[in-house]
């Protein structure tokens, strides 16, 4: 086990310091299909531009592992020996590791094949636009019965299985806002329209339809993660966009807040003689569990460790495109390091411990077992 | 004449399809040395990393005429069909037109010289932390007697000289805000502290420095022209900057303000657990006209042409480091582009009459010639 | 039965024409001693100031009725025939409504008395600091077993009771924010700390903590519901006063915003040179219905007329601190207003269909009952 | 003299005691009335509603003085012996020793009269809607030649007289916004719309008119003196008014701010479904002072006394109404209290040393001899 151990190490250390974004995964989809190969798993690539599919077993009930690839455009600051050679990208969600983890699970149900067939999805652009359902229209659930996906969760202590019944993930909608003024010269406003404090302003005013326009029972986050005006110290910004996404956890909050978001935006354009452009991005459904492969999961993580989040979490994810096709459960792997300050997901400080790895991989190949044969005793 | 007009337009021209940034005029000073030699006069380059300075005559009063060289980083709008053809950087300013003044008025003088010694003396980087300084600790000032530098006005009409006796321009001093908060995941703004949202208050916050922290009677303006901060839209931004310009016309105003700008940070720095640190540049001091330099000027100008403008304008304005040390004037020159929407300086959109180069250029050599004569007069 | 509601229906008008605010309902007080003496039921006045308790039989289990009896400081706007004589404040929280209820309900045990004893407890003060804790203090629950309370509910129909397992109402808590700067002449700004401008930017600040500083799954409100400051448009005003009340259903968050209030007030003071003082008054602590009062309450309504509303209100209630001490229950009555466009609860247009007084009479005198047999049978 | 000056500070002392607002001058008219009488100099009373107005002299030049004489609704916060005995009511602008210097003139010229009339005005409501119009309509200027008033000052010392050729105050036009959004419960925010948060949103984008709008070269100030909103913490307020005053120099500013304010308004009225209505009030023209009676006031102060102060104050003032109608001069009074802290005008602590009441006095009598003389050998 050891020997699995180091092995998956590597991958997630090579993947960590070589950190590409969405749809660019050359590198990454390379490493998995070498070690596909050297398992003597057979594979396909080039789904969804950059996806990977391995496939063990030729006959019996179909389950799927999927796991995402891709890096945020965030600039590491972890100082691992392993950290990012790519400037301003890292692997601060944890995919490299989701990776290792299937990888993992792969070598263990290659070793010992189960009564079925194992796939495993290694998935393009999660954070992204999304990668789900490209793979989907190429056909990859094609056959699947079932598919489940974990996620590394720094809040949680090693070998914990963190289950959430039902809504587990957000609504989650990207957006962009884009304000065009008028430039100038910095010393005479009054003869420009400063798209900085316009933009400012807007800032400021988004803020109250969570505080005030959303009923306060209904979760909802505005996050504007980037903001970007202006070409120099001393010219009026004629431009600045921002960028943001919005998390909801139903479809009425979440329609609200795009409207609230354009009436704020063609307020703003009226009161200072700006153009103001919201675009609102197709985002992801909620991410809702199946109650049988929630039990799949349940009795795969063992009592003890099982811990049951009974709320959604703010989080998207691109599998609820995949749980909208075939039933499956979504996972959280605690991956608390010990003795260390704990970083959320997405910080440019993230980093897990990866002795979650391991036990993370022998959970998931327990799923795919337990799975392929109560989907025989079922079809028997 | 026509023959100085086309060859000075032809000038603005080539400097307006190749713009530069502040001290990196290569291009442009090659452009000045080329067009010198081809007038006969002497010159010497490298003053100040990319100055160039012309001499004409050997004795009697020395009189200098000051053009500067440098673009803004703004991306033209102009389409014109000389329009910059470096992405992101143009002659916003007018310092094109300027360069082709002084080299007109070069032209001029050469042909006809005055009974005394010119200089034309072309400076980097005005529109940046300024070159007029480093020039004179080059020594460009020794043994000038007065000093004379114009500016492209596109509110006055072509052959105006507009004259602003005492105080012409302002205090102006650059300033960066730097908050660092910390980064996280979209989904979970309380386990982070959002950068842009604090950037946002603060911009708000700065507005009421100059509503109501400033005596209404003393002239101000905060612009906050570039504002950056994030990578992605889903990750809460760890950074943003924001960099402006402080303009005042008084010292006390101008102290009052730094402390405010400096108070207002670590207020919010105190508020949201936030390291938010402000760096006030050194700027340029107001610009003071000299009387007797004005009234060359006015001379220069002719009755009917001269506009006095009693107030100072709230621009920046490098030549005010040339003042601090020998008298001169600094004059606005008109340059309405008659039947075009005109747009202010600075704007992407930004662009003048270009007869209003011809007038300049004789107004300039005139100036020199009335300049010298008074000194000669004086001194005899 | 029509007597009855024809009994109640006038009370109910009668109250709400002469509103009083907490502690201060002595008519009010004066109406329901006048109506118990007429059943013939023996009552207490002067309890917790203004609050009057009746009772019906002398041994055997005792349960309580609750209803509150004051108004709120708001305008009428209905348009009654019966509305407010009394400018600035109305039953604008259906309360004269739970007066008459109650009393009804004690006007069906009295006919036809249950086999124990009913105890009719009119509380003041719902609305502001509290009326329970007084009424508690001077021993209105000794020897009570259970107890129940009911609030009118516009946005559920007549006949329904809506029942939340558990946790019912939030924790509320008011607070002041004392803003004190530096009056002085309107026209001189600079020699002056303009409360109104930092009044108005500590709300816009305020609503970030909302916004991003609380766990987007933990519900949370603030409210400023009063603004006061300056007493003429030509002078700077020295003082603006908020008042404000937070809601929370967790102790983490509330402390939290206990935290960021007061910081941002430090913050603000540190920034402007001002006086800021935050006081945040204690408040209702969460109520929490207990299982075996729910039973009874889900009993009493019967299996159609049940609406089970899983998640607690943000709203406050006073009912809390009862059931800190004994078991019981608190029921929301259904009480829209066919026909009319409905209002909510404070709003100055609140108003309920009277019909919902009568089946609440009879449900609440119905729990009265069955919870009196059930702690007899538990008793024999 | 000092029989003058304590018969004048004890004036100025009871009016102190009892302030009353414009156009409720009632007492204080009485107390003009009287001293008047006891002089021997005849008066009207009545004129615009509060108004008094004495008359010395029969034929001759026609020299007027006019003292103002309402209070403002302020808290006095001084401790003087003399304190306001009305509540909220307070003489924080002076006009109480203004009243004491033009009776002291009175009394000055009674004893020894000029070769002409001499005309006191004392009027109403100079902080209000205005009292100079109507008294201007009822005829108090027919006949009158010339006219004076002064201001005390508390940033020059006593004995200092300053002048200020032409504009001397500034356009004044007050301003309420009426913002009306929906009331409801505090906990359900989204329920309702939120007049406090609508009302600290503009408030905070009115500073960026100032801040951005207006050319930065063209005083402007917009003071926002009175916020008022919501009844009790825990409703949400359907109405906020804000009452303000804008000052500006020139009408081109002045309306831009109109426009501004206004699009505003509608801007956030779209943008949260609230009703917004900007009421702007007639107010004063710039006090403009004639270049006569600047000259006869500078004579009356003797050289080394005069201050020329060359900038309008922001300040506004209704006797540039009288100034609309006939020839005169604004003059300010230097009043410093030596060894106190001194507080502006308008604020809670305002006082003034007493003894520039005395100077003030003798300067008015000197100044209208020297204008009644002037006139006459004019008209000689």
């Amino acid at each position: 086990m050891s020997d699995l151990f180091n092995w998956m190490r590597a991958i997630r250390r090579e993947i960590h310091r070589q950190p590409e974004l969405g749809f660019n995964e050359h590198k990454t989809a390379a490493l998995i299909a070498a070690k596909l190969a050297e398992l003597g798993i057979e594979f396909r690539t080039g789904i969804a531009k950059t996806g990977v599919v391995g496939f063990i077993g030729t006959h019996g009930p179909a389950v799927a592992l999927r796991a995402d690839m891709d890096a945020l455009p965030v600039t590491e600051c972890t100082g691992l020996l392993f950290a990012s050679e790519t400037d301003g990208i890292m692997h601060a969600c944890g995919h490299d590791g989701h990776v290792a983890i299937v990888l993992g699970a792969a070598y263990l149900l290659k070793k010992d094949p189960p009564k079925g067939r194992a796939v495993f999805i290694f998935q393009p652009n999660e954070e992204g636009s999304g990668g789900a359902k490209p793979m989907i229209e190429e056909g990859v659930l094609d056959g699947i019965d079932a598919i489940f996906a974990g996620h590394l969760d720094p809040r949680y202590n090693v070998g914990k299985i963190i289950l959430t019944p039902g809504v587990n993930t957000a609504y989650t909608n990207g957006f962009d806002v884009e304000i065009t003024g008028l430039s100038g010269h910095a010393a005479r406003p009054h003869e420009a329209i400063d798209a900085v404090v316009i933009a400012c302003s807007m800032v400021m005013q988004i803020q109250t339809i969570v505080s005030r326009g959303v009923d306060p029972l209904k979760p909802a986050v505005i996050t504007i993660g980037e903001i970007k005006g202006g070409t120099v110290n001393n010219v009026i910004a004629e431009h600045v966009i921002l960028r943001g996404t919005i998390r909801t956890l139903d479809d009425v909050t979440r329609q609200l807040i795009f409207e609230r978001l354009k009436t704020l935006a063609s307020s703003f354009a009226a009161m200072h003689g700006a153009k103001i452009d919201v675009r609102i991005h197709n985002g992801y459904p909620p991410l809702i569990n199946h109650p049988v492969q929630f039990e799949t999961a349940r009795e795969a993580a063992g009592g003890d460790n099982v811990v049951i989040l009974p709320t959604s979490s703010m989080g998207g994810e691109d599998f609820a495109f995949f749980l909208e096709k075939i039933p499956g459960c979504f996972i959280r792997l605690g991956a608390r390091k010990k003795g260390h300050e704990q970083y959320p997901l997405h910080s440019p400080r993230f980093d897990f411990d990866e002795e979650a790895m391991k036990t993370a991989a022998e959970f998931m190949a327990r799923a795919v077992r337990i799975e392929i044969d109560r989907l025989a005793a079922a079809a028997g």
